[in-house]
This record gives C-alpha cells, structure tokens and sequence, in this order.
C-alpha cells in the first residue's frame, strides 16, 4: 500500500501490475470535431474499460497492492457507482470477499451490477453518515480493508494509468482534459502529466452544480459540496484531502459548465462518434464546445471516464 | 467505371484512391463476448465511418472512378437511407452537385442530413416505381450519373475494402460475418475474402422478415422482397443483379434472425460495448447469439455496418 504521493516508478509499477486485468483502452478522433475546432483532439475511451470506467485501474491497483495477508482478508468500499462494481469485479478476480456499502435507494441495475460480480452488499440509509458508519462495522467486525473510491494513494496511481497510456500514444500533448467528482482521475491524471510529459497543461472540468473543485482550487482548501445538483451523476462527490494537493500542485485550471452544455456535448458524442458515453464524461467536450477551454491550433487529449449510462433515460 | 466484377488489383485500387477521404476505422474486441462465446471475434466498426456507414466508402469510389468529365456533370440516385447521405458528402468533397430522389415520407433527420451535405433533393411518391422514375427524369434533363446504392461494381468493390483493412489487420479469420440487404457490402466482402485470405469463409446474416438473400441463394436465382418488415431497415432491398452471382460463388451461407434477436444483441453491444449501432449491423451479433452460427473455437470478423439509428426510439 502507498502511503506517499504516487511517483513516475509508483505509477509506471501500477501499469505493469494491472496490465493483465485491465483493457489498454483505445484512443479515438473525430475529423469533424477537429475541423469545428480547429484542434486535434484525442478521446483516450475509459468508457470502453473493464466495467465500463476507468475505475478498474484504480481498484485492481489498490488490491495487488495489499498484503498477501490483507487480500485475503478482503476489501470494502460504499458506494452506489462504478467504484463498487469495479471494486467487486477486481475482488472477484483475485478471488477475495469485497463488501460493498450501498445505499438503499440505489438503482436496482446498479445493485445487480454488483450482485453479478459477486460483491457482498449491506444496505444502508442514504447518508454520507449512514455509509461510513456501515462500512466502519463491517471492518471492525472482519478486518478487511477499506478501499476508498479517490481518497487513497493506489486508487490514484491506478487511475493515473490512463492518462499514461494516452501520453504514450499521443506525446506533446498541449493539454489534458479530465472530469473532476473526487478528483482522483484528476489527480492521477495531474501526476502522469507532470512525470511523463514535458509540457501538457492539465484543465479540470466540472459541472457547474457541484463546482466544488473550482471554489477549492480558488479558495486554497477544500471547501465540500453542499447540495450538489447536475446531470454528471459521478461527479457529485467533494475533492479528497489527498487528492487536493496533488491538484493544487499540477493542474492549471478549473472551467465549470452548465447542465445543458452537458447534454449537448453527450447528445453530440452519441450522434456523430457513436459511442455510449455517461454525463460525467461529456463534460470536458461540454468545456470545449461552451468554448470554457481554448483548444484552437492545441493537440488537447481528453479522457472519457466512462459510459455506464440509463439508456431508457437518456437527457436528449 | 469498373464494367467487370473487381477483381483483386481493383479492390487495391479502390482502397488507395480512397484513403485521403474516409477513415480507417478501428477494429474492437469485447472480453466479455468472447469468453460467452469462448471465441476471438474482431468488430470492424464502420459505424465510426463517415456519414456513420461504411457506404462512404463505394460512394466515394464511385465518383472517383468517373471520367473528368462525367465527375463535373454530377451524380444521382434514389435513396432514403445512408447511401444518400453517403453520395451527397462525397460530391461535396469533389464540389460536384448530387441529385438526391427522396420518397415524400422519408423521416425529417434523414433529409435535413442529406441537405447539409449539399444534396439537391426531388421529392416523389413512395413506391419503388416513383423513385426509378423520378431519378430517370432528372437523368434525361442534367445528364448525370446514376450511383446505384449496391448494383454497381464501383460500389461493390468500394464497399470490399472495409473486409480487406479487416484482413489485413486481423490476418487468418474463419470466417467474416456481413450483414445483407442488396448485397453491396456483402459482395464487396466475399471477394476480398477470395482475394486477401486464404480459407476465410464469408457467412451473411440476414432478418427473418427480409428473408430475400437466403430464398434467393437456395432457389438459384434471384427472388425479390415481398413485403419485407423488420427492424433493420438497412437490409429492406432486394439483391441486386451484379451482387448475387458474386454473393452465389463466394458466400458460405446465409443465416436468418428474428428481430427480438436483432434488438437483444444491438441492446448487448449498447450496453456492454459502449457503441452505438443500428439494427442491421446487429444483426450478424444476433446470429452469434441465438447459436445460429457456430463460433466456438474460431477467429470471427464481424462486419459493423453502421450506427444511423434514431437515439430517441431506441427498441430496448
């Protein structure tokens, strides 16, 4: 386990470890988009990962990382989102129990997802309070260990993979462009900029109902959502204390954009790229078409976190 | 203009001539299908093509295998579908003007498509009869050339190029599986097949309820359409007299679907894939799924055809 900021070996380790669990997501382009905006952009498709996010790097990452001892363990997390489903998928991998705390009105697919990859599920209230202190009994009863779904160094380095992967492919990037919920696609991201590229910018992009990175970014220490309200359904969560220094440092800026812009940029993305992607990951493409983010005459990569999505219910 | 069936330097040809002006689109694997299917299956995803179809393609051959001369005079054919689409951005390309015949009730996003590429539409009645004759006026007055959507060797050996990047990129498949309506794309298949592989079988699926091709390659010749009604509405036509000998020599067989089959696989590839499709290029995926062809242990191409589908009336 990393118990310090992920560095160029701690994240080059995290992708050589996860390699055999993981897909090597492919990079897309779209002429059109680059003709609208004068810019090559490059769509690094963490949508097409292990269960549908980037989040299978990061969870795969935090359990290699543990004690042969701690992993048989187990491992826990609460969370309604795609932590869960790849926390349990990597548990399941490894073969180790994976509990995951979930709130009782959590979409029905969502619970099935979990179900499916045979994660142990206790519900609970829907309160952030509710959650914590299931998970706190479940631990203190079997000792597993807590995966947190930003808040923690493996996760970080794991999810810093992607934008490693994508430097790789497309070096000299100008900037990279990634959604921030947590912030620990963000941070990673940041990281694998810092360490693997010499000068690539990285621009956070949030929904303007849960701007809490931007009011943290500006004010200099985490200020929490209150309410958060938008369609990025995974980016409601506030930044996580090692997350925030790590944005602090490396990124250079924080655009916020408009529900509609949102649903714009995903109605675009579905019409014309014709891939399945979530709200969360329209919102870099909202800050370019918003023109939040100058692209023009830029090499811009930008990570689509992922693309679990109610297709009954899409906002277009 | 080819007047022969392409053989393998035309298909050559064609790939070169065309390349500044389509993408080489990506080929797509799926873990998780694969190991329900305890195959290794390699999407070729023209839904990623211009226009979201693979007929750019042909239409792009077609006009650049014009004479100067007929090229300045213009294009022309009949369609509601993606060829229109398809023929009216590559005139566009070559600043030539396309004379697009529409039935009257062709939906309204198909013909504001057309438009924005700079088609010049002529509405008429929506009979087979209407069309053909509405195309030969317009023919008889401007002097233009008639770009079949698939019975024309053009087209056909434009359309081959896709199985032959698939080849090329995935040497010693088993076998490719195409979907079939006139036989454009089919044909175009069978012959790269013929001519860039050695012992790759081309399988064509095929609806239940536009059951044409498979009576059509049992009886021995040519029987048209009666009716047909399916989901797939890419695959209404009937096969076209240069595409079924074609089709006769080089094709292995040809397997139908039900359309809930059809709708159940596009809903997989939506919700597992992360791509978007429409009904015809699921319908190869259907006939994987419903067991009618059998896959297991074999090296599989499948053949997406494109991703045209309205996101509003989406059948799952």
């Amino acid at each position: 386990m990393l118990s310090h900021i992920p560095n160029k070996n701690d994240i080059a380790g995290a992708a050589n470890l996860i390699k055999p669990y993981i897909n090597k997501t492919p990079v897309l382009t779209s002429s059109t988009f680059n003709q609208l905006y004068t810019a090559s952009v490059f769509f690094k498709c963490e949508n097409f990962q292990k269960v549908g996010a980037f989040k299978s790097r990061g969870a795969v990452h935090a359990i290699l990382n543990l004690s042969e001892e701690k992993r048989k363990t187990g491992v826990g997390t609460h969370s309604s989102g795609n932590h869960a489903q790849a926390l349990a998928r990597a548990a399941k991998l490894f073969e180790i129990p994976a509990y995951i705390v979930m709130p009782e009105n959590s979409p029905k697919v969502k619970i099935e997802a979990v179900e499916a990859y045979g994660g142990k599920i206790t519900f609970c209230k829907p309160t952030l309070e509710a959650r914590e202190s299931t998970l706190h009994d479940i631990i203190e009863k079997t000792g597993i260990t807590e995966i947190h779904p930003y808040d923690n160094y493996d996760i970080i380095a794991g999810q810093a993979t992607a934008a490693m992967e994508l430097l790789q492919e497309v070096p000299d990037l100008d900037m990279i462009l990634c959604p921030v919920g947590g912030g620990g696609l963000l941070s990673g991201s940041a990281l694998s900029s810092a360490h693997f590229s010499r000068n690539t910018e990285v621009i956070a992009c949030e929904p303007d109902g849960a701007n809490d990175a931007y009011k943290s970014f500006h004010a200099g220490y985490i200020i929490p959502s209150q309410k958060p309200d938008t369609i990025a359904d995974g980016l409601l969560t506030s930044l996580g204390k090692r997350n925030f220094p790590i944005i602090q440092k490396h990124v250079s800026e924080i655009v916020t954009v408009h529900d509609e812009s949102i649903i714009q940029a995903m109605k675009w993305v579905f019409e014309r790229m014709k891939i399945v992607i979530e709200p969360s990951s329209a919102v870099p493409i909202a800050a370019i078409m918003a023109e939040k983010v100058a692209v023009s005459g830029k090499k811009v990569g930008v990570i689509i976190s992922g693309g679990n999505v109610d297709l009954k219910k899409l906002p277009f």
